[in-house]
């Protein structure tokens, strides 16, 4: 069994270089640790053994600085969304990234695992909004200029985002933020077939308009998550804007869905597809905790392809997953919605439910996870899109990552981190 | 003198991997040459007597596969612009990447340098357009995986982009495309004050109508390019999509300007101040061969900042530049515009013109670079907004680079180029 990890709460940065330098020295790995909702294993000690500490950033909580002409804020990492957007709010400002674990995640814990967001188009991933990011290394701080954009190089912050705590320690970040949301305007379309709601999903993807909400719901989400029962699927959408009206982009994207056979609701007309999809998108977190005390196995799949590989990807991934539970558990259910959507692909995202027998639930979850995680892989998709690497994705990662990138990653972890002491195991082998 | 370096002229992708090989055996630098456009020494072979090989990747200049369905493209990376274009055509879909230097430059230069294009905002570099990346190392071939989006990891398109040569060859990639706009909406907003229109400019930068041409002239600019006299300067606006009508964005945007004190033209008017910055620009690349004949300095210095701290840059990289005008050519014309801008910032661009002196014109060009060069670098600008570092913007690109990350990068070089061919000098010191 893993040791129990040590857990230093650090009340500011200069602690968590004063603990670099130690853990340093003696060989100590180091957990950067923001809310703990990894669902991948990326925070998880298991480090062979090994003395672990646990590095607790809650404190680090505060907004320090708002620039309102730039729109960006100076954030501690530390910060949970509920508490950012607290601060944020009196000055009229929001980051507006909204994860489905907003609650349970902090500021760092999305910079490092470059988690996605509220938007389903456009701004999907949290790396966008980033205008300069400060990380304590072993080596020493590393801090990047605040600019709106840049071409100096290969950008210092990209390769911060995603490094899941195997570089450094993020401590705080400048955000780019906007004002709050004015217009609203959302619908709900039906789709009789599921070929033509792809196909209207992908002709509103490419279309320019960037819907903030582009969900497609195949016939099990929508019966399951919005009560309804449909024979292709919903496509729910939603336009916000702070400076314009939206209901003209709206009308265009309904008009794009009846193109393509789909029955969209009127403009803001009593939206309860919509409605009761996002309270029981939003009640998901503690669904999951709650299944999983009823022994029922409830994992998700997140991932990316293009669209022309979509059809086969979705095909695998159902099959396999239907496979396996068929093997561990005997039934279940296996459903697939869009969480974001990009011109040139979207970001299907699988849930399976399987009974699970009691005492042998992890085994029966790694058999389903191995299953879907090869058929991702093997039909061009990523092995996540926003839920990141960590530990429980790590073989699937080093197939995809290109063999000369990982040399340089391990290259550049070796010189930033030399005593190999940062979340070991995650992205790359442990030292 | 620098030795007159060999040039390989590339048939294909092989032929790089075979030449990488046999110069990492003999120790000879290697530099890859799209359309030498570089304005900042990025691919000449100022490589300290070392024997040097230009390789030429013109024969590259194929469009290799085409996704409609996905919009994107297969591209060798040694197909100048007008060329990668007329091959799209056919299709329908276009790359939309229009630099400035787009008849002399190449997609794979583009993406080594991270170049700015077409669109005034939102996907104002390259980067944005890449789907995967395609490297020939001197330790094997980096492809990464066709993604609409991912989060596995730190990108590894995003470490070869603005690599400049220096990690690898970049032979082709996977770009998005889209549909040629069918929709247009232009016009021009004339300002009595510079402030307001800055603050014009912003105000459109953050409303999210998302201009694809919002390039801001200063009275100097609007003079010289559009031939206008205007008091604080002119506005250059336009929409464009393949999908929708435009005219309410202008709108909007035209009734921004109106609340900053802009005269905004009627929309699609007869729009000779457009136009002729259009032409202006355009000719700019012959112009400043042209200049240089005549012994004129003319030399442009781009940047982006955060709109807090533009008055302070703005006013401080105009005054070094007159400054330095003043004493090496005693008289000159200093200009701004806004190439790009941002939510969080714009993108300016200042010009140069000065009389010079025959025999002494490179001197006086280094006392106006390094003078504006340290402004930018001292009032938070970026030493290079899209022109990339090249040989010429290292001192500045280092003091702006965060220390550890350039020990990170450093490693990952010496781990993908052990001997140290790949266009030495260029981002890190010479081996």
């Amino acid at each position: 069994m893993d040791p129990l990890p040590g857990t230093a709460r650090i009340p500011n940065e200069h602690d968590v270089v004063d603990l670099l330098d130690w853990c340093t020295r003696e060989g100590i790995a180091v957990i950067a640790f923001g809310g703990g909702s990894s669902v991948v294993g990326g925070v998880e000690p298991r480090c062979d053994g090994r003395g672990v500490v646990t590095v607790d950033l809650e404190r680090l909580d505060r907004v320090l600085e708002i620039d309102t002409t730039s729109r960006a804020a100076r954030i501690q990492a530390g910060v949970f969304g509920p508490h950012l957007e607290a601060q944020l709010k009196p000055h009229d400002v929001t980051l507006r990234h909204f994860p489905q674990s907003f609650e349970f995640s902090t500021l760092g814990g999305w910079l490092a695992t470059r988690a996605g967001g509220h938007y389903a188009t456009l701004y999907t991933h949290i790396d966008d909004r980033v205008e300069s990011i400060r990380v304590v290394t072993p080596i020493g701080i590393s801090q990047s200029r605040r600019l709106p954009g840049s071409g100096a190089g290969p950008s210092p912050d990209r390769l911060f985002l995603g490094s899941e705590g195997t570089l450094g320690v993020i401590t705080e970040a400048w955000m780019r933020l906007q004002e709050r949301p004015r217009w609203h305007a959302k619908a709900s379309a039906h789709f009789a077939d599921y070929a033509a709601a792809v196909a209207a999903t992908r002709a509103i993807a490419q279309s320019g308009l960037n819907p903030a909400n582009c969900r497609l719901l195949d016939a099990a989400e929508s019966l399951i998550h919005a009560g309804v029962t449909v024979g292709g699927g919903i496509l729910v959408l939603a336009f916000e804007s702070a400076d314009h009206p939206v209901g003209g982009h709206l009308a265009r994207a309904a008009e794009l869905c009846r193109d393509h056979g789909g029955e969209p609701s009127a403009e803001n007309a009593q939206d309860v597809v919509g409605d009761t999809w996002r309270a029981s998108f939003l009640r998901m977190p503690y669904q999951r905790d709650a299944l999983a005390r009823h022994s029922v196995i409830a994992e998700t799949f997140e991932t990316a392809c293009t669209w022309d590989q979509f059809d086969e990807l979705h095909h695998a991934v159902t099959e396999a997953a239907k496979q396996a539970i068929y093997q561990v558990a005997g039934t279940g259910v296996v459903t697939c919605r869009f969480t974001h959507v990009y011109p040139d692909g979207p970001a299907p995202y699988f849930s399976v439910y399987a009974p699970g027998r009691w005492g042998s639930t992890i085994a029966q979850w790694d058999h389903i996870k191995a299953a879907v995680s090869e058929a991702l892989a093997t039909h061009g998709g990523t092995i996540t899109h926003h839920h990141a690497v960590g530990r429980d994705h790590r073989p699937w990662y080093d197939r995809q990552r290109p063999t000369p990138f990982a040399a340089a990653l391990a290259a550049a972890k070796h010189t930033l981190d030399p005593a190999g002491i940062l979340n070991p195991g995650v992205l790359l082998p442990a030292q």
